[in-house]
């Protein structure tokens, strides 16, 4: 077998992540290696450490990145916090949300699980009867911005309920990290997760991670070993702690992934978070009102919509994958399938990060127009592109 | 606070990992992404798989890219082979040996440590003194290389002691793959994972890992859930299985950083793995002959030593802190510290993949000798790069 050199075809990703990646990011990637106990990357990781901060606005000294993808991020919330023996009640509206209970129950503890509808924020009124029902429970879990459905659920409110019956909360913001408000320490969340690969268009593979004073004193008084030794944050904290001299080698840490990830995250501060919020909703509000010429609905209520990740109703009778793979053969535009309840139900076009431009929804919108035409779907008003253009150029 | 974008000062990577990367796998990490579930990265998981499996020599099925470092790797065999209650015997010869106690013990698994003299090779009396004590030990764990001490174990020895008593076999390759010979089929390993940022000269952040079909099945069989949901091989097998259609979505693969897998895996196969094996051998001859002029020794017996990592011995009454840091500064050389019982005791000199030249041998034995010489250390006949050049010309 000769296997030749792997080159990419030409892409514009618009599904739930990764999203696009600027080409400084990319340029920075492929940057010589140098060591991961080399002084000058120990100063980049303590930068990195202070941008992570910014992001989640946050002054929590252990903000760092996991090494290995968001799901190990989660993972990294739930073993270092969970014991044998504990009830954690876990909000679960998407799928994200089973996963945590997974995470949970593999931890040796009890999950008690707050189920909403797919596609609907979770509801404070279950969330506290379940806390009034448990008074032991060590902790609330919740996904801030379901990527399975485009909801977001109120982080802040669900803190203070947590809070009023003194439990930790455990928060997913995946997809909500630099695409709308994730405010830490105002929200007093005690660990928070993200990925990379999302609104903060860096390449997938590392989880910024952040745990509160609160958590850290559960995880330093543990009756039992963290369950796994690569992410246990007791060891984990050896290598990231600020002390230059006295780290200690834990794992070789992804060294050209961080340079990526620090290039994000400059980027993303000096666009500022409140812009970059406030450009993931205008682009928002312009792919609705082109999808709304097409005669397509969004499932999630707009009170609760995310602008990053827009699950869109499949029109009765359009063969939904043929569609997908018609706006990836024609126009290299990726969109995403709905995934768990929503498969087959709901296309999920994402604008994260460098993919959250005037650009990929004017584009999208018109390839997506002509592809439904071509298939003889009808349409309603048309010119999706125009109308987008009418909010874009407001 | 404004931060500006990184550039990483240039250096030579000669201690233990990461290693050079060739500019053919820098420019790979930085070409656009693409969806983790394009058709088109589908066909180079696939290319990959078929690479690792001639990396790893082996028709193993399930051989497969972790997203995550080296430790995860480990981590993965023992979850995944280990429920609580086992026994397993574990060969320690140095600090990996000991990470895989750990590893061991947190899966509710009882270790028996097999324990030598770091710098010594696993001794096969003493093994199979535990397998006799210990008949119900499910498998063997060992370090095939260890990078703590540069010592290679006979690992198709130790897997048959293992197969006379009916116990699976985990082996860690990290250090040795693309090195030296790592014949899981030849020696029946049933679980080996190795990282990527050793002799393959890629960048750090994935381990490669495969299982034999009798490992597959004692997975298959487990009568407890995999602890880490991460890291269950049931569930990445449903994402990296070759049935393309049915490929399901576990976590985000991570893309660029298997861009330059696949690139340095096609760079092995180019060169073919004997040639990759007498390169790190001649290259190893080379540096000992220089070390030797100066009067520098290695650790290991040279029936058990790893040409890609040498230990040397610190002469007597040197500041080995100091020689390193002038390495850096003055050369931009890094080689490696000593680690756990080695620490201030040895260097740790890397000829690892790109980094096992002989411009790289050259240059460090002249650095070394003009650091040694400025700082008034005794060195025996000099010219050490000269004496290099005999092995190396010859």
């Amino acid at each position: 077998m000769t296997v030749a050199s792997f080159h990419p075809p030409s892409r514009m990703l618009m599904g739930p992540g990764p999203s696009d990646i600027h080409s400084r990011v990319l340029q920075s990637l492929g940057r010589p290696i140098i060591g991961h106990l080399d002084p000058e990357f120990i100063l980049m990781m303590d930068e990195i450490k202070g941008l992570l901060q910014y992001a989640f606005q946050t002054t929590n000294q252990m903000t760092l990145p996991i090494s290995a993808p968001g799901s190990a991020g989660m993972e990294a919330c739930f073993v270092n916090l969970v014991e044998p023996g504990d009830t954690i009640i876990v909000c679960v509206n998407g799928v994200f949300g089973g996963r945590m209970v997974e995470n949970v129950e593999r931890c040796g503890a009890t999950a008690i699980k707050v189920e909403d509808e797919w596609g609907s924020p979770i509801d404070l009124n279950k969330l506290e009867d379940a806390l009034k029902a448990n008074p032991d429970a060590k902790a609330v879990a919740f996904v801030h911005a379901e990527t399975s459905t485009g909801v977001q659920s109120d982080a802040s409110a669900i803190a203070q309920l947590a809070r009023d019956y003194e439990a930790l909360t455990i928060m997913d913001a995946v997809t909500s990290l630099g695409g709308t408000p994730v405010l830490v320490d105002e929200w007093q969340i005690d660990a928070c997760y993200s990925g990379t690969q999302k609104c903060l268009s860096c390449v997938p593979g590392i989880s910024p991670i952040t745990f509160s004073d609160k958590a850290l004193e559960v995880i330093r008084t543990r009756n039992h070993k963290v369950q796994s030794w690569f992410l246990d944050m007791n060891l984990i904290m050896g290598y990231w702690s600020s002390e230059g001299s006295t780290r200690s080698y834990h794992h070789t840490a992804p060294v050209n992934t961080l340079y990526a990830l620090h290039e994000s995250l400059v980027m993303l501060k000096e666009e500022g978070l409140e812009n970059a919020w406030k450009r993931h909703q205008r682009n928002h509000q312009a792919l609705k009102a082109g999808l709304s010429a097409l005669g397509l609905e969004l499932i999630v209520d707009e009170a609760h919509r995310l602008p990053q990740l827009n699950a869109v109703k499949i029109p009765e009778g359009v063969d939904e994958a043929l569609v997908r793979r018609r706006m990836l053969s024609d126009f290299g535009i990726e969109i995403g399938a709905g995934l768990g309840a929503l498969a087959g139900k709901v296309w999920r076009i994402g604008l994260m990060g460098q993919s959250s431009s005037p650009r990929h929804v004017t584009l999208a919108l018109a390839a997506l127009e002509g592809v439904l035409t071509d298939l003889g779907v009808s349409i309603k008003d048309g010119d999706a592109a125009g109308a987008a253009q009418k909010v874009l150029l407001a």
